[in-house]
């Protein structure tokens, strides 16, 4: 079996890097290039995490494409310390300069040149992607398949009451990403908030001594500080390893056909609003002649628990 | 015991008929009149069917005032005829012309002179009531509470993907009432939506002689006609029988106590956002210091029907 060439778009991130670890440990998938992009923290240091991860992977060889530093029609809105640290890999100390660079592309420009035949999993916010749609306006008929980590389709926000974080960085980019003709599966927090990792799994997963679980432990016991901090329960939410996991095993997800929207005004901004109904002429004309997405509504959440686990242990 | 007094502000509407029925014969209510809006009907239509509703039941001495014609601050998106027919009540050929006349004071001033110490049951776009609040800042204060039926917590819209259709129609009035300080319990989709009165209920319900039952008979078959076309289902939603069945037994329904906002913007609007995490200073501005509405999050649906079955039977 020839392994499925992956671009992963990502801001690490805490939970950014357990699914590139994911992913780059996985022999079903050719992890061809990361890009980078601002989110969790400012592209600089999103760019500088992504070098190390894959240093610290002994994957140094792998490219990394520095992306944009702010969404495509409006200001960054800032990096989330409180829940990825200053370093944007929770502040554990571990982290050195990397080696290498990033090569001298955009990410935009990379995706143009290496996302075509391959996938592309989206961490972040989707201003790269809608970029590099700018630069290459035939690039969604040669893209093998989207897979966003972003949206909530029939529950409530997370950054805002509306709306999940990587929406609400860059509404207007998504609403583009889920115009184009490019095949998308939208793994957001209708599935990713009920994969939740327990305290006693993120021990057994991060006890070993390899550099990158080292790393990990790290990372993930800052935002289990977050999160206990907030919310009483001891526990991470899985939200970028469980779009990882999706490339891995489809068959723990349930998923409907719906075109989707994403709100760019008022206090909804940022929200993905499925019509359920369809795309026809009986659809609002917002929603018409949209293509359909593949919205993740329903998880084998115990299943991507595991996955994750057994491939990272 | 005392029945309570209250003002039912509708655009009948064939779900509004049947909660209208459902309090005129309910002993503890005391429906002391009507204010009438546009919504599913224009003003005039729904003040006529208000009369006509009134003198079939047999109680012409309670008073109707018209209300308004349009929202506060945008246009009428005008009538729905496929859903309740260009009479407003199922185009049964039952309706004569009233004779009684509404009252001479507009919705909004009658319900400044008789909502103090009175339940407002609000069954329609929210208009009336945003002009009374302006017309008497001190409403708020006076009024024992306002159950409405619209909005849409953490479910779909109808009207639009994101939107009721109550909401929809007049989200700046809405977001006025649910930010003032009266007490508000929205009767929303969320729960109405579960509450099904299927054909048989429907044949065993509407099957006698009497006058309001016959009428009741025609418009909701007309009804129940558009459902089966648009959803292949036998049976009618029960939206405003449920808010008035709220008021006869909360205790049939779970509510969580949430700031609600009412999107004005986009294609999201009209979309009731409440903030589950509250109204301190960690929540998002658009929520700070917003009252706490008691929003239906859950129904016994099978007891609401029982109940409505039960009275108009």
């Amino acid at each position: 079996m020839t392994a499925r060439r992956v671009v992963i778009d990502t801001d690490p991130g805490i939970d950014d890097a357990i699914a590139i670890f994911l992913a780059l440990g996985a022999a079903e998938l050719d992890v061809v290039g990361l890009t980078t992009v601002y989110g969790n923290c400012a592209v600089d240091v999103a760019t500088r995490n992504a070098l190390v991860l894959l240093e610290v992977a002994e994957r140094g060889e792998v490219p990394v494409a520095m992306g944009a530093a702010a969404p495509v029609a409006t200001e960054y809105r800032g990096a989330i310390p409180h829940i990825h640290g200053v370093d944007g890999l929770g502040d554990s100390g571990l982290l050195t300069e990397p080696a290498g660079r990033p090569v001298d592309l955009t990410a935009a420009e990379f995706l143009c040149r290496h996302a075509p035949g391959a996938t592309v999993l989206a961490l972040g916010p989707l201003t790269n992607l809608a970029l590099a749609l700018r630069l290459r306006p035939d690039l969604d008929t040669l893209v093998r398949q989207v897979v966003v980590m972003g949206g909530n389709a029939l529950v409530p926000g997370n950054a805002t009451p509306a709306a999940e974080a990587n929406m609400v960085n860059d509404p207007e980019a998504a609403d583009v990403v889920f115009g184009a003709r490019w095949p998308v599966t939208m793994v957001g927090l209708d599935v990713t908030q009920r994969v939740v990792m327990d305290g006693p799994r993120i021990d057994a997963v991060t006890g070993g001594d390899a550099p990158t679980t080292r790393l990990l432990r790290g990372a993930i016991s800052f935002y289990r500080r977050f999160l206990e901090r907030v919310s009483g329960v001891d526990g991470i939410y899985l939200h970028d390893p469980t779009a990882a996991a999706y490339l891995l095993d489809p068959g723990l997800f349930r998923t409907e056909r719906w075109p989707v929207r994403v709100e760019t005004q008022g206090f909804s901004r940022g929200k993905t609003w499925p019509n359920l109904g369809g795309t026809d002429d009986e659809a609002p004309a917002a929603w018409q002649g949209r293509p359909l997405l593949d919205v993740c509504v329903d998880v084998d959440a115990a299943g991507v628990v595991d996955l994750v686990s057994r491939r990272l242990g």
